[in-house]
Protein backbone atom coordinates (compact mmCIF):
# COMPACT_ATOMS: atom_id res chain seq x y z
CA UNK A 1 0.00 0.00 0.00
CA UNK A 2 1.57 3.07 -1.30
CA UNK A 3 0.65 6.92 -0.02
CA UNK A 4 -1.88 8.87 -2.16
CA UNK A 5 -1.28 10.42 -4.77
CA UNK A 6 -3.59 13.14 -5.89
CA UNK A 7 -4.22 13.21 -9.76
CA UNK A 8 -6.97 15.54 -10.00
CA UNK A 9 -8.83 18.19 -8.19
CA UNK A 10 -11.80 20.27 -8.79
CA UNK A 11 -13.61 22.87 -6.66
CA UNK A 12 -17.36 22.32 -6.23
CA UNK A 13 -19.78 23.55 -4.09
CA UNK A 14 -17.02 25.13 -2.36
CA UNK A 15 -15.55 22.12 -1.66
CA UNK A 16 -12.89 20.09 -3.19
CA UNK A 17 -13.30 16.71 -4.92
CA UNK A 18 -9.98 15.14 -5.61
CA UNK A 19 -8.43 11.89 -7.34
CA UNK A 20 -6.23 10.19 -5.44
CA UNK A 21 -4.30 6.96 -6.92
CA UNK A 22 -2.06 3.88 -5.02
CA UNK A 23 -0.70 1.09 -5.22
CA UNK A 24 -3.18 -0.79 -3.45
CA UNK A 25 -2.12 -4.18 -1.46
CA UNK A 26 -6.01 -5.24 -1.03
CA UNK A 27 -6.33 -5.22 -5.15
CA UNK A 28 -2.69 -7.21 -5.19
CA UNK A 29 -0.32 -4.38 -5.79
CA UNK A 30 -2.25 -2.65 -8.60
CA UNK A 31 -3.35 0.72 -9.00
CA UNK A 32 -6.47 2.01 -7.64
CA UNK A 33 -8.52 5.27 -7.80
CA UNK A 34 -11.11 7.05 -5.98
CA UNK A 35 -12.75 10.25 -6.09
CA UNK A 36 -13.25 12.29 -2.38
CA UNK A 37 -15.53 15.33 -1.99
CA UNK A 38 -14.33 16.94 0.94
CA UNK A 39 -16.68 20.21 1.90
CA UNK A 40 -15.52 23.47 2.49
CA UNK A 41 -13.55 22.97 6.17
CA UNK A 42 -12.55 26.00 7.45
CA UNK A 43 -11.83 25.13 10.87
CA UNK A 44 -10.15 21.36 9.71
CA UNK A 45 -12.11 19.34 12.10
CA UNK A 46 -12.89 15.93 11.40
CA UNK A 47 -15.99 15.41 9.35
CA UNK A 48 -18.32 12.63 8.95
CA UNK A 49 -18.24 10.06 5.31
CA UNK A 50 -20.56 8.23 3.21
CA UNK A 51 -19.37 5.92 1.33
CA UNK A 52 -20.69 5.67 -2.24
CA UNK A 53 -21.04 2.24 -4.33
CA UNK A 54 -21.38 2.40 -7.97
CA UNK A 55 -22.84 -0.06 -9.74
CA UNK A 56 -21.93 -2.43 -13.19
CA UNK A 57 -19.89 -1.15 -15.67
CA UNK A 58 -19.32 2.04 -13.92
CA UNK A 59 -16.03 3.53 -12.04
CA UNK A 60 -14.99 6.25 -9.37
CA UNK A 61 -16.64 9.08 -11.53
CA UNK A 62 -20.24 8.26 -12.04
CA UNK A 63 -21.71 8.63 -8.94
CA UNK A 64 -19.29 12.29 -9.22
CA UNK A 65 -20.85 13.85 -12.33
CA UNK A 66 -23.86 12.33 -12.64
CA UNK A 67 -25.27 12.06 -8.68
CA UNK A 68 -25.93 15.60 -7.82
CA UNK A 69 -24.59 14.48 -4.02
CA UNK A 70 -21.94 17.15 -3.66
CA UNK A 71 -24.12 20.31 -2.99
CA UNK A 72 -26.31 17.88 -0.41
CA UNK A 73 -22.85 17.14 1.48
CA UNK A 74 -21.74 20.42 0.99
CA UNK A 75 -25.05 21.83 3.26
CA UNK A 76 -24.79 18.45 5.74
CA UNK A 77 -20.72 19.27 5.91
CA UNK A 78 -20.10 15.52 5.21
CA UNK A 79 -17.51 14.15 3.02
CA UNK A 80 -18.65 11.34 -0.13
CA UNK A 81 -15.76 8.69 -0.85
CA UNK A 82 -16.25 7.32 -4.23
CA UNK A 83 -14.45 4.16 -4.70
CA UNK A 84 -13.74 2.09 -8.25
CA UNK A 85 -16.21 -0.98 -8.71
CA UNK A 86 -13.26 -3.42 -9.73
CA UNK A 87 -9.38 -4.01 -9.51
CA UNK A 88 -8.82 -2.58 -13.41
CA UNK A 89 -5.70 -4.94 -14.96
CA UNK A 90 -5.54 -7.80 -13.15
CA UNK A 91 -4.76 -9.84 -16.09
CA UNK A 92 -7.22 -12.53 -15.05
CA UNK A 93 -8.43 -14.57 -18.42
CA UNK A 94 -11.98 -13.76 -19.09
CA UNK A 95 -12.23 -10.47 -16.94
CA UNK A 96 -13.07 -8.20 -19.89
CA UNK A 97 -14.93 -10.43 -21.56
CA UNK A 98 -18.70 -9.56 -19.98
CA UNK A 99 -19.69 -6.48 -18.45
CA UNK A 100 -21.46 -8.02 -15.97
CA UNK A 101 -18.53 -9.79 -14.44
CA UNK A 102 -14.84 -9.18 -14.00
CA UNK A 103 -13.16 -5.45 -14.99
CA UNK A 104 -16.02 -3.24 -13.28
CA UNK A 105 -18.12 -5.75 -11.76
CA UNK A 106 -16.36 -6.58 -8.71
CA UNK A 107 -19.47 -7.37 -6.71
CA UNK A 108 -17.78 -6.13 -3.46
CA UNK A 109 -16.58 -9.50 -2.34
CA UNK A 110 -13.16 -11.34 -1.23
CA UNK A 111 -12.65 -14.11 -4.07
CA UNK A 112 -11.85 -17.05 -2.62
CA UNK A 113 -11.22 -18.80 -5.95
CA UNK A 114 -7.63 -18.94 -6.85
CA UNK A 115 -7.41 -17.12 -10.15
CA UNK A 116 -9.44 -13.97 -8.75
CA UNK A 117 -8.04 -14.07 -5.01
CA UNK A 118 -4.98 -12.27 -5.42
CA UNK A 119 -6.80 -8.90 -7.30
CA UNK A 120 -10.72 -9.82 -6.31
CA UNK A 121 -11.04 -7.87 -2.99
CA UNK A 122 -12.83 -5.13 -3.07
CA UNK A 123 -14.58 -6.29 0.34
CA UNK A 124 -11.25 -5.12 2.02
CA UNK A 125 -10.40 -2.33 -0.28
CA UNK A 126 -13.18 -0.81 0.56
CA UNK A 127 -13.74 -1.36 4.30
CA UNK A 128 -10.01 -1.86 5.43
CA UNK A 129 -7.68 -0.33 3.54
CA UNK A 130 -9.16 3.16 1.83
CA UNK A 131 -9.88 4.10 5.93
CA UNK A 132 -6.25 3.09 6.64
CA UNK A 133 -4.82 5.10 3.42
CA UNK A 134 -6.89 8.18 3.90
CA UNK A 135 -6.04 8.41 7.32
CA UNK A 136 -2.05 7.65 6.85
CA UNK A 137 -2.57 10.80 4.69
CA UNK A 138 -4.07 12.82 7.50
CA UNK A 139 -7.23 13.64 5.77
CA UNK A 140 -9.89 15.14 7.64
CA UNK A 141 -12.18 12.46 8.02
CA UNK A 142 -13.36 10.63 11.14
CA UNK A 143 -14.25 7.05 10.02
CA UNK A 144 -15.99 6.72 13.10
CA UNK A 145 -18.93 8.43 11.53
CA UNK A 146 -19.32 6.44 8.33
CA UNK A 147 -22.53 5.37 6.30
CA UNK A 148 -22.91 3.98 3.15
CA UNK A 149 -24.93 3.72 0.69
CA UNK A 150 -24.53 2.63 -3.40
CA UNK A 151 -26.41 1.97 -6.35
CA UNK A 152 -27.46 -1.51 -8.31
CA UNK A 153 -24.53 -3.79 -7.65
CA UNK A 154 -23.10 -0.64 -5.39
CA UNK A 155 -26.30 -1.47 -3.40
CA UNK A 156 -25.70 -4.69 -2.52
CA UNK A 157 -22.52 -3.57 -1.86
CA UNK A 158 -23.92 -1.02 1.00
CA UNK A 159 -26.29 -3.27 2.24
CA UNK A 160 -23.65 -6.09 2.81
CA UNK A 161 -20.82 -4.42 4.00
CA UNK A 162 -23.31 -2.61 6.44
CA UNK A 163 -25.24 -5.79 7.56
CA UNK A 164 -21.82 -8.20 8.02
CA UNK A 165 -19.93 -5.42 9.39
CA UNK A 166 -18.74 -7.24 12.98
CA UNK A 167 -17.98 -3.69 13.95
CA UNK A 168 -20.50 -1.77 13.10
CA UNK A 169 -18.27 0.16 10.67
CA UNK A 170 -21.45 1.87 9.31
CA UNK A 171 -23.91 4.08 11.03
CA UNK A 172 -26.42 3.12 7.99
CA UNK A 173 -26.96 1.99 4.95
CA UNK A 174 -28.84 3.22 1.88
CA UNK A 175 -29.53 2.12 -1.45
CA UNK A 176 -30.84 2.44 -5.13
CA UNK A 177 -32.47 0.12 -6.88
CA UNK A 178 -29.95 -2.84 -5.17
CA UNK A 179 -29.61 -6.42 -5.79
CA UNK A 180 -31.11 -7.13 -2.96
CA UNK A 181 -30.95 -10.96 -2.69
CA UNK A 182 -28.33 -12.06 -5.35
CA UNK A 183 -27.96 -15.49 -4.44
CA UNK A 184 -31.69 -15.65 -6.00
CA UNK A 185 -30.93 -13.78 -9.37
CA UNK A 186 -28.49 -14.25 -12.85
CA UNK A 187 -26.22 -11.15 -11.56
CA UNK A 188 -25.13 -12.64 -7.95
CA UNK A 189 -25.41 -16.05 -9.33
CA UNK A 190 -22.91 -15.40 -11.63
CA UNK A 191 -20.59 -13.32 -9.62
CA UNK A 192 -20.50 -15.71 -6.36
CA UNK A 193 -20.16 -18.40 -8.64
CA UNK A 194 -17.36 -16.64 -10.33
CA UNK A 195 -15.39 -14.84 -7.67
CA UNK A 196 -15.83 -17.87 -4.53
CA UNK A 197 -14.72 -21.22 -4.15
CA UNK A 198 -17.62 -22.25 -2.47
CA UNK A 199 -19.91 -21.05 -5.19
CA UNK A 200 -23.59 -19.75 -4.30
CA UNK A 201 -23.29 -21.25 -0.74
CA UNK A 202 -20.53 -19.40 0.20
CA UNK A 203 -22.40 -15.96 -0.58
CA UNK A 204 -25.55 -17.04 1.23
CA UNK A 205 -24.24 -15.93 5.19
CA UNK A 206 -21.71 -13.11 3.72
CA UNK A 207 -22.75 -11.40 0.56
CA UNK A 208 -26.59 -11.38 0.49
CA UNK A 209 -29.29 -8.55 1.86
CA UNK A 210 -31.95 -10.61 2.19
CA UNK A 211 -29.92 -13.56 4.03
CA UNK A 212 -28.31 -11.30 5.80
CA UNK A 213 -31.27 -9.27 6.99
CA UNK A 214 -33.67 -12.64 8.12
CA UNK A 215 -30.83 -13.22 10.38
CA UNK A 216 -30.00 -10.29 12.27
CA UNK A 217 -31.41 -8.97 15.84
CA UNK A 218 -29.80 -5.54 16.66
CA UNK A 219 -30.98 -2.50 15.40
CA UNK A 220 -30.83 -1.00 11.90
CA UNK A 221 -30.86 1.92 9.79
CA UNK A 222 -31.50 1.54 6.05
CA UNK A 223 -33.16 3.32 3.37
CA UNK A 224 -33.80 1.55 -0.36
CA UNK A 225 -35.47 3.19 -3.02
CA UNK A 226 -36.16 1.57 -6.55
CA UNK A 227 -38.56 2.55 -9.68
CA UNK A 228 -41.31 0.43 -11.15
CA UNK A 229 -40.01 1.03 -14.55
CA UNK A 230 -36.72 0.01 -14.04
CA UNK A 231 -36.43 -2.93 -16.36
CA UNK A 232 -33.43 -4.63 -14.02
CA UNK A 233 -36.46 -4.44 -12.16
CA UNK A 234 -38.92 -6.23 -13.84
CA UNK A 235 -35.98 -8.83 -14.95
CA UNK A 236 -36.09 -9.86 -11.26
CA UNK A 237 -32.63 -8.57 -11.09
CA UNK A 238 -33.27 -6.66 -7.73
CA UNK A 239 -35.50 -8.26 -6.05
CA UNK A 240 -36.43 -5.79 -3.15
CA UNK A 241 -39.58 -7.20 -1.63
CA UNK A 242 -37.44 -10.21 -1.00
CA UNK A 243 -35.34 -8.09 1.59
CA UNK A 244 -38.29 -6.45 2.65
CA UNK A 245 -40.40 -9.32 3.45
CA UNK A 246 -37.32 -10.86 5.42
CA UNK A 247 -37.08 -7.55 7.09
CA UNK A 248 -40.72 -7.66 8.26
CA UNK A 249 -40.47 -11.56 9.07
CA UNK A 250 -37.48 -10.99 11.95
CA UNK A 251 -39.44 -7.60 13.16
CA UNK A 252 -37.64 -4.35 11.79
CA UNK A 253 -40.52 -1.45 11.54
CA UNK A 254 -40.53 0.90 8.80
CA UNK A 255 -38.52 3.46 11.24
CA UNK A 256 -35.46 0.67 10.67
CA UNK A 257 -35.83 -0.73 7.29
CA UNK A 258 -38.06 1.14 5.26
CA UNK A 259 -38.30 0.20 1.30
CA UNK A 260 -40.17 2.52 -1.25
CA UNK A 261 -41.43 1.74 -4.42
CA UNK A 262 -41.27 4.95 -6.75
CA UNK A 263 -43.81 5.01 -9.44
CA UNK A 264 -42.26 4.95 -13.07
CA UNK A 265 -38.58 5.65 -12.10
CA UNK A 266 -35.53 3.80 -14.02
CA UNK A 267 -32.36 2.58 -13.15
CA UNK A 268 -30.32 5.57 -14.71
CA UNK A 269 -28.50 8.53 -12.55
CA UNK A 270 -31.95 10.40 -13.42
CA UNK A 271 -33.65 8.12 -10.65
CA UNK A 272 -30.92 8.57 -8.28
CA UNK A 273 -30.30 12.21 -8.24
CA UNK A 274 -33.96 12.46 -7.97
CA UNK A 275 -33.96 10.95 -4.13
CA UNK A 276 -30.25 11.74 -3.19
CA UNK A 277 -31.54 14.11 -0.84
CA UNK A 278 -33.50 12.15 1.27
CA UNK A 279 -29.88 9.31 0.82
CA UNK A 280 -27.84 12.07 1.58
CA UNK A 281 -29.90 12.92 4.46
CA UNK A 282 -30.90 10.14 6.20
CA UNK A 283 -27.96 8.59 6.80
CA UNK A 284 -27.40 10.50 9.76
CA UNK A 285 -30.17 12.10 11.11
CA UNK A 286 -30.73 9.24 12.62
CA UNK A 287 -28.09 7.14 15.32
CA UNK A 288 -29.02 4.43 17.01
CA UNK A 289 -25.52 3.50 18.63
CA UNK B 1 -38.74 19.76 -40.64
CA UNK B 2 -40.09 15.90 -39.86
CA UNK B 3 -42.37 15.24 -36.72
CA UNK B 4 -40.86 14.98 -33.66
CA UNK B 5 -39.98 11.12 -32.71
CA UNK B 6 -39.18 10.22 -28.87
CA UNK B 7 -36.32 8.08 -28.69
CA UNK B 8 -35.59 8.23 -24.89
CA UNK B 9 -37.63 8.71 -21.90
CA UNK B 10 -36.76 9.25 -18.20
CA UNK B 11 -38.49 10.20 -15.23
CA UNK B 12 -36.68 12.47 -12.99
CA UNK B 13 -37.08 14.87 -10.06
CA UNK B 14 -41.25 13.66 -10.79
CA UNK B 15 -40.79 15.39 -14.08
CA UNK B 16 -39.92 13.67 -17.60
CA UNK B 17 -36.58 14.35 -19.72
CA UNK B 18 -37.51 12.94 -23.05
CA UNK B 19 -35.03 12.83 -26.28
CA UNK B 20 -36.50 13.81 -29.34
CA UNK B 21 -35.25 13.55 -32.76
CA UNK B 22 -36.69 15.01 -36.25
CA UNK B 23 -35.48 15.87 -39.47
CA UNK B 24 -34.23 19.51 -39.19
CA UNK B 25 -35.14 21.37 -42.28
CA UNK B 26 -32.58 24.60 -40.70
CA UNK B 27 -29.54 21.57 -40.45
CA UNK B 28 -29.85 20.65 -44.08
CA UNK B 29 -32.17 17.89 -43.55
CA UNK B 30 -30.09 15.58 -40.92
CA UNK B 31 -31.61 14.58 -37.86
CA UNK B 32 -31.34 16.83 -35.12
CA UNK B 33 -32.15 15.36 -31.18
CA UNK B 34 -32.61 17.35 -28.22
CA UNK B 35 -33.41 17.01 -24.69
CA UNK B 36 -36.38 18.41 -23.07
CA UNK B 37 -37.19 18.54 -19.51
CA UNK B 38 -40.75 19.12 -18.52
CA UNK B 39 -41.12 19.43 -14.82
CA UNK B 40 -44.40 17.63 -13.35
CA UNK B 41 -47.58 19.19 -14.71
CA UNK B 42 -50.92 18.42 -13.44
CA UNK B 43 -53.02 21.24 -15.38
CA UNK B 44 -51.08 20.95 -18.27
CA UNK B 45 -50.93 24.85 -18.59
CA UNK B 46 -47.80 25.61 -20.86
CA UNK B 47 -44.62 26.23 -18.52
CA UNK B 48 -41.79 28.72 -19.23
CA UNK B 49 -38.54 27.25 -20.81
CA UNK B 50 -35.27 27.52 -19.98
CA UNK B 51 -32.65 27.03 -23.04
CA UNK B 52 -29.29 25.13 -22.14
CA UNK B 53 -26.08 25.77 -24.64
CA UNK B 54 -23.64 23.51 -24.19
CA UNK B 55 -20.42 23.62 -24.95
CA UNK B 56 -17.08 22.17 -27.51
CA UNK B 57 -17.37 18.25 -28.33
CA UNK B 58 -20.58 18.43 -26.12
CA UNK B 59 -24.33 16.87 -27.71
CA UNK B 60 -27.66 17.86 -25.98
CA UNK B 61 -26.65 14.77 -22.87
CA UNK B 62 -23.96 16.72 -20.89
CA UNK B 63 -26.02 19.06 -19.35
CA UNK B 64 -28.79 16.51 -19.14
CA UNK B 65 -26.94 14.51 -16.88
CA UNK B 66 -24.19 16.52 -15.13
CA UNK B 67 -25.67 20.14 -14.50
CA UNK B 68 -27.82 19.52 -11.82
CA UNK B 69 -30.35 21.42 -13.49
CA UNK B 70 -33.45 19.55 -13.51
CA UNK B 71 -34.37 19.54 -9.25
CA UNK B 72 -34.20 23.22 -9.67
CA UNK B 73 -36.21 23.63 -12.61
CA UNK B 74 -38.60 21.20 -10.83
CA UNK B 75 -38.80 24.05 -8.25
CA UNK B 76 -39.50 26.46 -10.52
CA UNK B 77 -42.06 24.76 -12.40
CA UNK B 78 -40.20 25.25 -15.92
CA UNK B 79 -38.84 23.56 -18.63
CA UNK B 80 -35.44 23.37 -19.75
CA UNK B 81 -34.57 22.61 -23.68
CA UNK B 82 -30.76 21.36 -24.15
CA UNK B 83 -29.94 20.65 -27.83
CA UNK B 84 -26.92 19.43 -29.70
CA UNK B 85 -23.73 21.90 -30.20
CA UNK B 86 -23.69 21.31 -34.20
CA UNK B 87 -25.46 19.02 -36.65
CA UNK B 88 -24.22 15.46 -36.92
CA UNK B 89 -23.09 13.50 -40.12
CA UNK B 90 -22.87 16.56 -42.43
CA UNK B 91 -20.09 15.59 -44.37
CA UNK B 92 -17.84 17.95 -44.82
CA UNK B 93 -14.60 17.60 -45.60
CA UNK B 94 -12.61 17.81 -42.45
CA UNK B 95 -15.29 18.42 -40.36
CA UNK B 96 -14.54 16.07 -37.96
CA UNK B 97 -10.67 16.91 -37.97
CA UNK B 98 -10.66 19.06 -34.84
CA UNK B 99 -12.30 18.74 -31.57
CA UNK B 100 -12.70 22.68 -31.93
CA UNK B 101 -14.73 23.18 -34.92
CA UNK B 102 -16.90 21.32 -37.22
CA UNK B 103 -18.80 18.55 -35.44
CA UNK B 104 -19.62 19.33 -31.74
CA UNK B 105 -18.97 22.89 -32.63
CA UNK B 106 -21.29 24.69 -34.03
CA UNK B 107 -20.88 28.11 -32.64
CA UNK B 108 -24.38 29.56 -32.78
CA UNK B 109 -24.34 31.16 -36.12
CA UNK B 110 -25.90 30.46 -39.25
CA UNK B 111 -22.85 28.79 -41.89
CA UNK B 112 -22.54 31.50 -44.49
CA UNK B 113 -19.51 29.88 -46.50
CA UNK B 114 -20.87 27.62 -49.26
CA UNK B 115 -19.41 24.26 -47.36
CA UNK B 116 -21.28 24.89 -44.74
CA UNK B 117 -24.19 26.65 -44.99
CA UNK B 118 -26.55 23.61 -45.73
CA UNK B 119 -26.03 22.06 -42.50
CA UNK B 120 -24.11 24.35 -40.36
CA UNK B 121 -26.96 26.90 -38.99
CA UNK B 122 -27.63 26.18 -35.65
CA UNK B 123 -28.71 29.78 -34.58
CA UNK B 124 -31.56 29.45 -37.15
CA UNK B 125 -31.94 25.70 -35.32
CA UNK B 126 -32.37 27.33 -31.93
CA UNK B 127 -34.04 30.11 -32.35
CA UNK B 128 -36.73 29.33 -35.06
CA UNK B 129 -37.04 25.80 -35.47
CA UNK B 130 -36.83 24.15 -32.44
CA UNK B 131 -39.74 26.25 -30.85
CA UNK B 132 -41.78 25.65 -34.16
CA UNK B 133 -41.61 22.08 -33.98
CA UNK B 134 -42.02 21.53 -30.07
CA UNK B 135 -44.93 23.72 -30.79
CA UNK B 136 -46.32 21.51 -33.18
CA UNK B 137 -45.76 18.70 -31.44
CA UNK B 138 -48.19 20.30 -28.18
CA UNK B 139 -45.70 20.05 -25.85
CA UNK B 140 -47.08 22.32 -23.11
CA UNK B 141 -44.09 24.90 -23.36
CA UNK B 142 -44.55 28.76 -23.59
CA UNK B 143 -42.24 30.18 -25.41
CA UNK B 144 -43.09 33.61 -25.15
CA UNK B 145 -41.76 33.16 -21.35
CA UNK B 146 -38.43 32.04 -22.85
CA UNK B 147 -34.61 32.52 -21.49
CA UNK B 148 -31.60 30.95 -22.40
CA UNK B 149 -28.31 30.08 -20.51
CA UNK B 150 -25.16 28.07 -21.40
CA UNK B 151 -21.09 27.34 -21.23
CA UNK B 152 -17.98 28.14 -22.89
CA UNK B 153 -19.33 27.83 -26.34
CA UNK B 154 -23.01 28.04 -25.34
CA UNK B 155 -22.62 31.10 -22.98
CA UNK B 156 -21.14 32.63 -26.28
CA UNK B 157 -24.34 31.13 -28.36
CA UNK B 158 -26.69 32.21 -24.78
CA UNK B 159 -25.23 35.48 -24.87
CA UNK B 160 -25.12 36.50 -28.67
CA UNK B 161 -28.71 34.93 -29.29
CA UNK B 162 -29.98 37.09 -26.76
CA UNK B 163 -28.32 39.96 -27.54
CA UNK B 164 -29.11 40.07 -31.15
CA UNK B 165 -32.90 39.09 -30.81
CA UNK B 166 -34.67 41.79 -32.64
CA UNK B 167 -37.80 40.19 -30.99
CA UNK B 168 -36.84 39.95 -27.84
CA UNK B 169 -37.06 36.05 -27.97
CA UNK B 170 -35.17 35.55 -24.50
CA UNK B 171 -36.08 37.31 -21.06
CA UNK B 172 -32.27 37.32 -20.28
CA UNK B 173 -29.25 35.35 -20.43
CA UNK B 174 -26.61 33.37 -18.49
CA UNK B 175 -23.55 31.97 -18.98
CA UNK B 176 -20.60 29.81 -17.21
CA UNK B 177 -17.43 30.68 -18.30
CA UNK B 178 -18.45 31.79 -22.07
CA UNK B 179 -16.72 32.73 -24.91
CA UNK B 180 -17.42 36.89 -24.88
CA UNK B 181 -15.34 38.34 -26.82
CA UNK B 182 -14.32 35.64 -29.41
CA UNK B 183 -13.59 38.15 -32.50
CA UNK B 184 -10.50 38.17 -29.90
CA UNK B 185 -9.91 35.27 -29.03
CA UNK B 186 -8.22 31.74 -30.92
CA UNK B 187 -11.35 29.70 -30.66
CA UNK B 188 -13.75 32.33 -31.95
CA UNK B 189 -11.09 33.49 -35.01
CA UNK B 190 -10.94 30.05 -36.32
CA UNK B 191 -14.80 29.26 -36.03
CA UNK B 192 -15.54 32.42 -38.05
CA UNK B 193 -13.00 31.79 -40.55
CA UNK B 194 -14.05 28.62 -40.97
CA UNK B 195 -18.07 29.59 -40.76
CA UNK B 196 -18.19 32.81 -42.28
CA UNK B 197 -17.48 33.68 -45.57
CA UNK B 198 -17.04 37.31 -44.41
CA UNK B 199 -14.78 35.84 -41.83
CA UNK B 200 -14.13 37.94 -38.40
CA UNK B 201 -15.59 40.92 -40.15
CA UNK B 202 -19.14 39.32 -40.38
CA UNK B 203 -18.78 37.77 -36.82
CA UNK B 204 -18.11 41.43 -35.27
CA UNK B 205 -22.10 42.28 -35.99
CA UNK B 206 -23.39 39.31 -35.14
CA UNK B 207 -21.51 36.92 -32.94
CA UNK B 208 -19.66 38.18 -30.57
CA UNK B 209 -21.33 39.29 -27.25
CA UNK B 210 -18.61 42.25 -26.34
CA UNK B 211 -19.35 44.20 -29.56
CA UNK B 212 -23.24 43.47 -29.05
CA UNK B 213 -23.85 44.97 -25.41
CA UNK B 214 -21.20 48.00 -26.24
CA UNK B 215 -23.83 48.82 -29.02
CA UNK B 216 -26.87 47.92 -27.24
CA UNK B 217 -28.81 50.93 -25.04
CA UNK B 218 -32.35 48.92 -24.19
CA UNK B 219 -32.51 46.61 -20.80
CA UNK B 220 -30.85 43.79 -20.76
CA UNK B 221 -30.77 40.73 -17.49
CA UNK B 222 -27.37 39.13 -17.61
CA UNK B 223 -25.46 37.13 -15.06
CA UNK B 224 -22.13 35.73 -16.05
CA UNK B 225 -19.94 33.29 -13.49
CA UNK B 226 -16.37 32.36 -14.59
CA UNK B 227 -13.87 30.68 -11.98
CA UNK B 228 -10.29 32.22 -11.71
CA UNK B 229 -8.81 28.42 -12.06
CA UNK B 230 -9.97 27.92 -15.58
CA UNK B 231 -7.30 27.16 -17.56
CA UNK B 232 -9.21 28.62 -20.75
CA UNK B 233 -9.57 31.63 -18.67
CA UNK B 234 -6.57 31.95 -17.99
CA UNK B 235 -5.64 31.13 -21.76
CA UNK B 236 -7.56 34.25 -22.93
CA UNK B 237 -10.20 32.20 -24.49
CA UNK B 238 -12.89 33.57 -22.84
CA UNK B 239 -12.21 37.11 -21.91
CA UNK B 240 -15.64 37.63 -19.82
CA UNK B 241 -13.17 41.56 -18.46
CA UNK B 242 -13.78 42.29 -21.93
CA UNK B 243 -17.25 41.83 -21.69
CA UNK B 244 -17.70 43.43 -18.64
CA UNK B 245 -15.96 46.47 -19.42
CA UNK B 246 -18.20 47.21 -22.70
CA UNK B 247 -21.17 46.51 -20.84
CA UNK B 248 -20.35 49.24 -17.90
CA UNK B 249 -18.58 51.27 -20.36
CA UNK B 250 -22.14 51.86 -22.36
CA UNK B 251 -23.67 52.16 -18.65
CA UNK B 252 -25.40 48.69 -17.59
CA UNK B 253 -24.76 48.22 -13.88
CA UNK B 254 -24.40 45.62 -11.75
CA UNK B 255 -28.05 45.11 -12.06
CA UNK B 256 -28.74 44.74 -15.89
CA UNK B 257 -24.89 42.85 -15.72
CA UNK B 258 -23.68 40.95 -13.04
CA UNK B 259 -20.33 39.20 -14.26
CA UNK B 260 -19.04 36.52 -11.23
CA UNK B 261 -15.07 36.11 -10.57
CA UNK B 262 -15.17 32.79 -9.05
CA UNK B 263 -12.80 31.88 -6.85
CA UNK B 264 -10.53 28.53 -7.49
CA UNK B 265 -13.53 26.98 -9.90
CA UNK B 266 -12.42 25.29 -13.32
CA UNK B 267 -13.67 24.89 -16.46
CA UNK B 268 -15.86 21.70 -15.80
CA UNK B 269 -19.57 20.39 -14.49
CA UNK B 270 -18.55 20.70 -11.10
CA UNK B 271 -17.88 24.60 -11.87
CA UNK B 272 -21.50 24.55 -13.41
CA UNK B 273 -23.37 22.32 -10.59
CA UNK B 274 -22.45 24.68 -8.05
CA UNK B 275 -23.68 27.52 -9.51
CA UNK B 276 -26.66 26.44 -11.32
CA UNK B 277 -29.28 27.45 -8.64
CA UNK B 278 -28.39 30.98 -9.13
CA UNK B 279 -28.59 30.89 -12.99
CA UNK B 280 -31.67 28.87 -12.84
CA UNK B 281 -33.12 31.37 -10.57
CA UNK B 282 -32.27 34.46 -11.71
CA UNK B 283 -33.59 34.46 -15.44
CA UNK B 284 -37.09 34.49 -14.02
CA UNK B 285 -37.11 36.16 -10.95
CA UNK B 286 -36.40 39.62 -13.12
CA UNK B 287 -38.82 40.71 -15.56
CA UNK B 288 -37.98 43.73 -17.31
CA UNK B 289 -40.54 43.24 -20.19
Amino acid sequence: MSALEKISSNKVFEGELAKYKFKSAALGGLDAQFNLFLPKNPTGAKVPVLVYLSGLTCTEDNGAQKGGFFGIAATQNIAILLPDTSPRGAGVPGEDDDWDFGTGAGFYVDATKPEYSKHYNMKTHITVELPQVIEAAGLPIDFKRQSIFGHSMGGHGALTLYLSSKTKQYRSASAFAPIANPTKCPWGEKAFKGYLAGGIAEAVDNYDATELISKRTEPVHILIDYGTADNFYKQGQLLPENFLKAARDVGYDEFQVRVRSQEGYDHSYYFISSFAQDHIHCTFDFDYL
